[in-house]
């Protein structure tokens, strides 16, 4: 059985609790709490030497990480990943400009404010949250006229963007800019078997 | 044929420019100067909708943008990429962390200390190094019993971290700290067909 180490609190986790679910693939959970050091430790690392969740471990003691390869890998074979060459590039081009402008800037300014940080690096955090809006701002122009990323169908580029966007207003981000964005998200809550089951981060997050 | 959309100065370009050669793949190449403007033009827009280089146009009209993704579209069928199922996962799981942790910390902080805007933002310049200095660190963890990042063999994955990786120096990062990184990058250097052709930012990227 496959087995997720899974932190509650990432929005990159929970893409593939998400991706889970709506499988149905069975799978056991370990809550690993990065906070408490659990993702640093050596069994970890040689899992994913980036020591960060989430991690998938296979049957064959194989892992996989980074959440957007653990969704491209669950999702193969599946409605949630084109069949079509170019379509499957597409939705790879959009998993990395997620992981490239949007986790590092939306994911990064909201982690910092909601412990406390942004108080402690002012500028840099302006910066993260300046250019989270940029990607935002072009996620915003894309949905203007598609009702998702790829071939017009729900795939995992709309789960893989939903992750942060959906809690990007913690960020300190004014979402009333972007208005295809609402529409959009409500258009992947109402997917079958959409569950989201973010959580908040713990106290001891401040570090 | 191909027309690969293309800034001399983006080492996420060189990454393509890097595969295309290696693969033998005549192409077209159109000079895309970013500082000018010419990725926010509609017509560049509607091929990537980030707006940035590099972006691969294909014969049926088609558009591939994002360094990443393109790299995974040319080497289907190659020897470039694994065809293992977990290793291809591997192969992207690095792909991700690059685009992730190392380009927007390395990358950004090189680009900012290139054309003075890291005397602009100091706090934000010197968040952006540290956390690129993490990235380095993993990769370097890793590299010190492993040849190459994915089952032992050159790939995409290491087309993809060469390419910020070996200007980490121009981002004021002492590589001293990362031993093993500089012999792997003389093993990507010395593959067949691999040539280096990254240009210097020009002086109107000052902005």
């Amino acid at each position: 059985m496959l087995t997720l180490f899974d932190y509650g609190p990432s929005a990159n986790c929970l893409k593939v609790r998400i991706l889970l679910r709506q499988l149905g693939i069975e799978h056991e959970r370990v809550e690993t709490d990065i906070f408490a050091g659990e993702s640093r430790r050596d069994g970890y690392v040689a899992m994913n030497p980036a020591g960060r969740t989430p991690a998938l471990l296979l049957d064959d003691g194989r892992a996989i990480a980074e959440s957007s390869a653990i969704l491209l890998y669950l999702a193969e074979g599946s409605a949630f990943l084109p069949t079509d060459r170019i379509e499957l590039a597409h939705a790879q081009q959009w998993l990395f400009f997620e992981q490239n402008l949007l986790e590092p800037n939306v994911g990064t300014a909201r982690f910092w404010r909601l412990t406390g940080r942004d108080e402690q690096r002012p500028e840099a955090w302006t910066q993260r949250r300046e250019s989270g809006e940029d990607a935002l701002g072009i996620l915003d122009r894309y949905l203007a006229d598609h009702d998702f990323l790829v071939d017009g169908r729900y795939s995992v580029a709309d789960i893989g963007l939903y992750g942060y966007t959906h809690v990007a207003h913690e960020a300190g981000i004014d979402m009333a800019g972007y208005p295809s964005i609402g529409p959009w998200l409500a258009r992947v809550e109402s997917t079958e078997g959409f569950a989201n089951d973010l959580q908040p981060y713990p106290a001891n997050a401040r570090l």
